[in-house]
């Protein structure tokens, strides 16, 4: 019987503080099971979030941390027909990401896209996909329309802008800091303005009056009440993230004479709702952007498991330029 | 060639200040007009807003003030067939309410359903119509669902109560005042709360638990804050109104987590939307109500149309009890 390490947590805090260490008994590989081996799994905001208990949905104690991972299958049942040996997959994300290694269900298991990278697909189901379904689930856009967003220098507010290009949308983009601006436009990025007071002025510049029918935000507060303003009629604000922590507002008249909507997107709930072949379609699509170069987010750091603390402690550092992801097996 | 008087204006201010009576040439009936007399037109808060200028939608100057009124036709050209003397009617509302008399195109005239006094048919199209529209344009609601409304003693607000009602939904209203508890419980509420911060507190003891997918505003600000609290998972707020002059706002994690949506309403929009046929059997369910006894908004105070300065003045007192009418032909 083989063991397996892990970083887990038995109750919620500091996350630096409530996580340990611990080997845990890997069980055998049933006839529709296979084992993987977790190659990278990204310490991402919402991790942070569930060990520190503050966040939406939060697992039994004790758990395992994290939920995105890439593996490798180095094992299958004799049942297993659609996965094979040395394929790149997602493991179920309820079992816990932070692992060398797991036993998982095989119809659990979802492939990524046949030709990536482990660092290509480690960056494929969570950002990607919700620049691309908050980009089709809402408005139907058509080549040349416009989509304005918040916080464009983000992990999603990058996949926004690649994809948007993909499919012949223009995209004004809001940052606070002037430097951003060189390094999103060589992204593909049509417009990328100051998120501040001059952006109503700016704004039917870069427009010619054309209207706006969707905005992204992942704001809140002053940026997101700018934004609502930005929309034309009938037009949809959707918010998939707050790093304001500041509340949404906007004026009644919007909602009530310019018939503005506001919206959520949580991807976690689209995935739970979609169907496998959904799925494996959606990452077809984002997996063929991927080989042509797009979502190329850089891993700033990569920790062993046995570095949690630091690992832990340098993902909740506010300016990161990349992601801080476990290595489990180096 | 005769002529009729009317409240006209033809530039924007204090409506009792720039606001004159004018005698207007009345052209002669064609064959597919009719002849209208008018018999109420109410003095609405929206007529208020556009003689002020502040209104979303301002129609050109000079103007005649008003949009909606009952009138009885008097007069028929000899190609119409669908409308005849006697019959209430709503004249076009871009022509203006507030005259004796107006000759318009019978095809933009609308009968009012058949049985109702002047007084019924006086306060269908606006209040009732959005309060129908309200409960079945964005929830799929079925008897024994829970609805919720802040000022739930405004015009809209008891409509709400007297057709959800009908319909078999319950009732969650909201006031300011301890003493319409008792009022709108007689009108047919379940359930009259103190729109405060004690809300939250009480609400489940109404409900029992049972999820609230749907909730009116017309208030903004506190208020509003604490209803989109009270939604269940997947609930929408429908906001027709900004009586307290402060934004909407609400928290982002509602918004994705919670999948809440934020709409607003605006019955002109629908009006204009809709066609001949979708208004007449919107309004052939509202009449069925308003004869059985629905729909009775007391009118406060009837005016001739040369005193229209105390009229105006009087509809723009914050604490009426009932409506301000003009009574162009007593």
């Amino acid at each position: 019987m083989s063991t397996t390490l892990t970083v887990s947590y038995s109750r919620h805090g500091k996350p630096q503080e409530v996580a340990y260490n611990e080997e845990q008994t890997l069980p055998a590989v049933g006839e529709k099971q296979v084992r993987i081996e977790i190659k990278l799994a990204p310490i991402n905001p919402s991790d942070i979030n569930t060990l520190e208990g503050t966040y939406a949905q939060l697992p039994e104690l004790p758990a395992v941390g994290g939920r995105e991972a890439v593996g490798v299958v180095v094992e299958i049942g004799s049942a297993v027909k659609d996965l094979k040996v040395g394929q790149l997959v997602e493991p179920p994300p309820a079992l816990g990401a932070w692992r060398q290694q797991v036993v998982a269900d095989a119809d659990k298991v979802l492939p990524f896209p046949e030709g990536l990278s482990v660092e290509q697909a480690a960056v494929l189901s969570v950002n990607p996909a919700t620049a691309r379904l908050m980009l089709t689930e809402f408005v139907d856009l058509k080549p040349g329309d416009f989509v304005i967003q918040n916080a464009a220098n983000s992990g999603v507010g990058r996949s926004v802008i690649e994809i948007a290009k993909a499919r012949g949308l223009k995209t004004i983009n809001l940052v606070r800091r002037e430097e951003l601006i060189a390094e999103l436009k060589a992204l593909g990025a049509d417009h990328v303005l100051l998120d501040d007071d001059t952006l109503r002025h700016k704004l039917k510049e870069v427009t010619g009056g054309a209207p706006i029918k969707l905005a992204l935000n992942t704001v809140g507060g002053d940026s997101a009440f700018r934004l609502t303003f930005t929309l034309a009629q009938g037009g949809i604000m959707v918010t998939y993230g707050g790093m304001s922590k500041q509340p949404i507002r906007l004026g009644t008249g919007l909602l009530i004479f310019k018939d503005i909507q506001l919206r959520g997107f949580w991807v976690t709930r689209w995935y739970k709702k979609a169907s496998r072949e959904q799925v494996l379609t959606l990452w077809e699509e984002l997996g063929a952007l991927a080989r042509k170069g797009a979502f190329r987010l850089p891993i700033e750091k990569r920790y062993p498991l046995t570095e949690f603390k630091q690992a832990l402690e340098h993902a909740q550092q506010s300016s990161r330029g990349g992601k801080i992801v476990f290595q489990p097996n180096p």
